[in-house]
């Protein structure tokens, strides 16, 4: 018997869509706050038109974030939903929306309105450059966020050619900084009595997250370039190539340094003075790799990491998603977790990370058609329909 | 006048060292937390030996994610300092640690102890694997975790290359899901004054943010491989080629897509049936990316995208941080924030994405020398030196 959940009892209206809003509404469901999401009729979260699809044609996209939701299909242009829906404000504890600044104003539910019809609502909006300054009503995307936050800048090989971080990052780390604001604003209004309105930005939400390349910009003023898959500062943290391919190695203190060149049986790399510190090391990358490189090539990978397993030196395979799902230790961890709706196959998703008192929560294995809940939650939450 | 922070009044023991704990703690203390870094006396964070260095030889690296927290040394393996220890246990509300798992215990300090002594105290542990399944004692590095997620995989240009996520995102998130899970869990202890054990892992925290990668395998059976800039279902979603380098266009829907190719008075793009909807666009990324480098090689990044700002078709830059620091916008935000301590001149880092009710949450200016809040620190939670 698992003890309730720690959002247990929370009432969440989220009118967002896509990733980012969707992301932080997932994080709450998980961890146990009844999510009750506001769909245009018809159409829905424009998410359900993105691939991948599965056979009967419904979004994997869409069904991967949106476990554990209640669909509920208004039309907040017309006028009968919209008083449904400010029936549906009173009874909630949170609203969460990502629509362009100005949006909730055109629909009559600016935050005040809101706000006055239910003192206690937290309000958060998550946007791509917030509810003020010059830029807030510009459109954003993922890529334009990575772009202009300077994160694709310090991403890939090349700064003619940076790259693009493989998954939607800013969308997520919008929608994780969302979540954590509206938990902390909970504890303040269940002191108070009193709700806030939260603004979040994709951008900053982006920036936030630079660490070092901030840090190296502000003591050098030179702006940090990509590196690959080296560490700013410490060294040999990085890929480098085997036999068959590369493979990690995190080598980050002198004890580890001196470990892997007892592994590698290279006596004469302890005694070169270009690499004799990480500080020395990390000076001297384009040396350090070139000589670890030439000793690595001649086992292949799985080799290496036995060996370097056997003597403490933190080292891994770059794996693809097969291998990662394959993984026991993932596994072991119950970190994958399959929904279904209707007659749609089970999908693989990716679960949630949080273990609690050594559990993991319990994850709905539902994702919402269009409009499902409609009828149930106005009962529910109206006593009516 | 700003109300109060939401977490004003929490007590958090901050046990950890490097980036993803002291993250977390900083999101804490950003909110309004109390933070009280246990750090080993001599040496303290492994992270104050961290680059870049400011003049006087102080780490800026550590200044840069530790402001607002205060310090004090204590050695955990001495009875003495443990006893100390215990007593800050029991007007704790919150520990974080970030040690291997085993490390507590072999303080003598394990969550059963700590929870006897303050049944109300939330012990939240972040490492690299968890504290269960076969590898939850193995060392954890990013790069090690974005290697192993499948993170490493699907970012770059060539699966045989991949690229590490310019900066540690894996530690950040990790920051991120633990101030979640934390302030989550606080919620439920206020409701029944039970305190809880969270158990997260960077592996895990990286794996739950892959959205459409785990959902392409899933439908696909194929690992997804790394997109450069692309997005992989969303076309034109990606870096192009002007007159003086790369920028980014994001035009997700047809619309956005008849507006570019006005913009490129380029009826024939419209006309060709491989660009003709966004599934089209997407099935055909090598041929769309050649036909729009073409057409935008001859004019320079800046007249570009005052073009297609003015037809409203997004698109960005690819900013380095010496432009992403200048940006007006992001200055309105009052996203940037200094820290000083002591004869080191203020140091420029990324403050807090979150706005409440419309105010940036007041930042503490500080970053705490080793040790330098250890009276302060007795006296205040114990009434004693």
């Amino acid at each position: 018997m698992t003890p309730p959940l720690p959002l247990h009892g929370l009432r969440v209206l989220d009118l967002t869509r896509v990733l980012a809003g969707p992301y932080c509404t997932m994080l709450l469901a998980d961890l146990g706050a009844e999510v009750v999401k506001i769909e245009r009729p018809g159409s829905g979260d424009d998410a359900r038109q993105f691939g991948p699809f599965m056979e009967n044609g419904d979004s994997a996209y869409f069904a991967s974030i949106n476990r554990g939701k209640k669909s509920v299909a208004l039309d907040l242009k017309q006028e009968a939903d919209r008083a449904t829906f400010l029936r549906l404000v009173e009874k909630a504890d949170v609203l969460v929306e990502n629509f362009r600044p100005g949006t909730m104003e055109s629909f009559g539910l600016p935050s005040q309105r809101l706000r006055e019809i239910n003192p206690r609502l937290i309000v958060a909006s998550a946007t791509g450059f917030g509810q003020t300054g010059p830029d807030s009503r510009r459109a954003a995307y993922d890529v334009i966020i990575q772009a202009l936050s300077g994160l694709m800048s310090i991403t890939g090989y090349d700064s003619s050619q940076p790259a693009r971080v493989g998954n939607s990052i800013s969308d997520i780390l919008t929608g994780l900084f969302t979540a954590l604001g509206i938990v902390a604003a909970l504890r303040q209004c269940d002191a108070t009595g009193t709700g806030c309105d939260l603004d979040l930005s994709m951008l900053e939400c982006t920036v936030a997250t630079l660490e070092n390349a901030v840090t190296r910009f502000a003591v050098s003023g030179q702006p940090p370039t990509p590196l690959g898959t080296r560490h700013p500062s410490i060294a040999p943290f990085q890929a480098f190539q085997a036999a068959d391919g590369q493979f990690v190695i995190a080598a980050g203190n002198d004890t580890l340094w001196h470990r892997l060149c007892e592994v590698l049986a290279a006596p004469e790399l302890l005694a070169d003075p270009k690499l004799a510190t990480n500080r020395d090391r990390a000076a001297n990358l384009d040396h350090l790799e070139a000589c670890l490189n030439v000793r690595l090539a001649h086992r292949p990978i799985r080799e290496w990491l036995a060996l370097l397993a056997a003597a403490g030196v933190p080292a891994a395979p770059i794996r693809h998603l097969g291998e990662v799902v394959a993984d026991p230790h993932l596994q072991a961890r119950g970190i994958w977790h399959y929904v279904q709706n209707g007659d749609n196959p089970s999908l693989l998703t990716a679960g949630t990370p949080f273990v609690i008192d050594g559990h993991k929560p319990t994850l709905s294995p539902m994702w919402p058609k269009l409009g499902e809940h409609t009828e149930r939650v106005l009962r529910e939450w109206l006593g009516s329909t």
